[in-house]
């Protein structure tokens, strides 16, 4: 079974491609020569290739301007992703090595092969048929690899944002490859995110014994008031991309572990997961209006995690969104459900330049888990996908009015 | 300096027994011989010594039973008390040695001087006076001292309490030799003591990531409502002798310390210290009434630390509290105040056997702490009140219209 199987996906250059890269355990921050090998293969399709390394972190930039783009300069297409895998965990609960990538009843295992070495094989693949069949294509296509994706996040995509920023070199479309559909490949594109904000509030109290409460300040007693309000706060209804902002706290902590002392403080930790209908400063103004309300003593710690952002379909006259959209269609027969629901990606440190940003990639419903897997077929499909969105976007000049 | 003041108080009957206790390194659920030594010194005065060992705890049970307590045998008095010390701490940050009993300007200095070897040695030596002057008092003299009162209490007073239970001996009155004063010996005697009872909630929710809100159940979020609830709660006015019931949340945990993952539970430790207006009982049901009406998924535990207990003047023909008081202001000229506040003590264990049961014994301000210490004069003046009270309850009869 599994020797036939071998030979049939044999000749896949996709399968090929993404064997070849979960064989490299690259788990965060290692690239473990993921990169190099990415690189060589754009390489001869005529990229320009620039390895950014920050701190721990390994970083690909690559470019290819077609012969026409000095008329289109403006538009470059970019191809996002990471070669970072999460830890396999308990490896005695992996039917097959993480790393020795293997194919069993149609699913390619290994880590890494949803999240997201298969995603990245379908771009190099359709890339490579893509710059075969049109290399006068329009514009330039781009690919912006980090190896910090699954981690910190300090090293990586920022990173390389911060250095074409700085140069004025810009992103027109971005097709992150992170695992986006949930029964079959295509049948969900990410068209935005949630912004994400975080803060750490350190309530103040007076400690002391409990048999003397004319002698303590109860932080708990103190902060539940305020951080009831908090939790029970009607932030926004949503909108037509977005579901309504969601708080959580997450974390919440007081006492010494005895009964019988009233702690001298309480830290709390939450997160908002929040549409575009609002912003930074509006969620920060609300927390510290409620919290002054309540006249508490406290410290709070911001952390921004990224804004919310959004593609629409009337974003541009070039029609990015549809055409991602109509190229799915086209290859699966089915059209893609939009969603800006669910986690972050490094998506939210590439809109925020003006670039119109889209997740596309596999089922991502063993992400992150032991015997991870993708479906060959898929990645087979996700090929033809990612080439017909750089047929319909750099080619067809009729989908400029969104056909 | 020194060397006259260990000689001016050289022939202290209270002072050199004191300092054979404080030389007894008898750190929690240690005895180190301070029992036998007592033991030995209540023997001469014809003191049954009966000793009750419990794991790792030594009691000492000692009772003396006058040529005339045949008519009276209903009348117990009892001092009780610990030969247990809690730790010295950091041993640099003592000025003499903790287990060298050590006089400097007035004051002894040594763990365990005010809490409470100084008040054993004072009964003792106010019981050999008494004894030698009245062989023939009323009723018995007791003895209840254990080895764990500073402990977790579970193998001292409660368990020869329940000895004594079980074989139907009762205590009358007793005086525990608590640090019960303030500024001067005597100025404040406690007769009684807040009931104490804690509970440990675990409340259920739903564990997922912050950014998939439909599908958790956040605790935190559950619980603050009710917590708020309880902690903002009028529970009683106290009374004439005790204050308002008073409830404090000590800990309130949740949260995996990742900002992202809403926890699966939170637990909350709460302690209430509360007047005889209320019971252990109404308290459980308040509580679990306010957390149904929240309609919250939770496990309780609770723990009974002690019932309110109170001795009133009014409380008995023979007027246990009121000679007391009046030893004090014989013996000092001032009248003692009344009070039932700070922590527990073993008072607890004795009073709900229906004893009458005072705190009286020396200032508080150092115990527990490094250099605890206590005045010398005071510990003089302490065996003269309780010489006092040992007289006017034992032998005037006239005392028993509470002169």
């Amino acid at each position: 079974m599994k020797t036939s199987e071998q030979q049939e996906y044999h000749n896949s250059d996709v399968l090929n491609l993404a064997k070849a890269l979960i064989a490299r355990p690259s788990v965060t921050p290692e690239d473990a020569g993921c990169q190099q090998l990415i690189a060589e293969r754009l390489a001869k399709l005529g990229f320009s290739n620039e390895t950014m390394v920050f701190e721990d972190t390994t970083n690909l930039w690559s470019r290819r301007n077609s012969a026409s783009q000095a008329n289109l300069n403006d538009r470059v297409f970019c191809f996002a992703g990471h070669t970072d895998v999460v830890p396999p965990g308990n490896l005695e609960l992996w039917n097959t090595p993480p790393f020795e990538p293997t194919i069993i009843d149609g699913m390619l295992y290994g880590r890494g092969s949803a999240d997201m070495k298969g995603s990245l094989a379908a771009m190099i693949v359709a890339t490579e048929r893509f710059v075969s069949d049109f290399p006068d294509h329009k514009g330039a296509i781009s690919y912006l690899i980090t190896s910090d994706e699954e981690g910190p996040f300090i090293n990586g995509t920022t990173r390389v944002i911060d250095t074409l920023e700085a140069r004025n070199e810009k992103i027109t479309y971005c097709i992150v490859g992170e695992p986006s559909s949930s029964e079959r490949v295509g049948d969900v594109i990410k068209n935005g995110r949630r912004g994400s904000i975080s803060a750490e509030i350190d309530f103040k109290g007076k400690q002391g014994h409990v048999a003397y409460p004319e002698h303590v300040k109860n932080p708990i007693h103190l902060a539940m008031p305020a951080l009831t309000e908090l939790s029970q706060l009607h932030w926004d209804h949503g909108n037509d991309y977005f579901p309504a902002t969601s708080f959580q706290l997450s974390n919440i902590n007081a006492g010494t572990g005895a009964t019988n002392v009233v702690p001298g403080h309480l830290t709390a930790l939450f997160n908002l997961r929040y549409s575009t209908e609002l912003t930074d400063q509006l969620i920060v103004d609300q927390v510290e209006h409620i919290l002054a309300k309540h006249q508490l003593d406290y410290d709070i710690k911001w952390t921004f995690n990224g804004k919310p952002f959004v593609t629409e379909m009337s974003d541009d006259a070039s029609c990015f969104l549809a055409n991602a959209t109509k190229a799915v269609e086209q290859i699966t027969g089915v059209a893609p459900q939009l969603s800006t629901s669910g986690g972050t990606s490094d998506g939210r440190f590439i809109a925020p330049t003006g670039a119109q940003v889209i997740e596309l990639g596999p089922c991502n419903a063993t992400i992150h888990q032991i015997n991870e897997s993708v479906s060959c077929r898929d990645l087979e499909q996700l090929v033809d996908i990612y080439y017909a969105c750089l047929k319909n976007i750099l080619v067809d000049d009729e989908n400029d009015q969104c056909n």
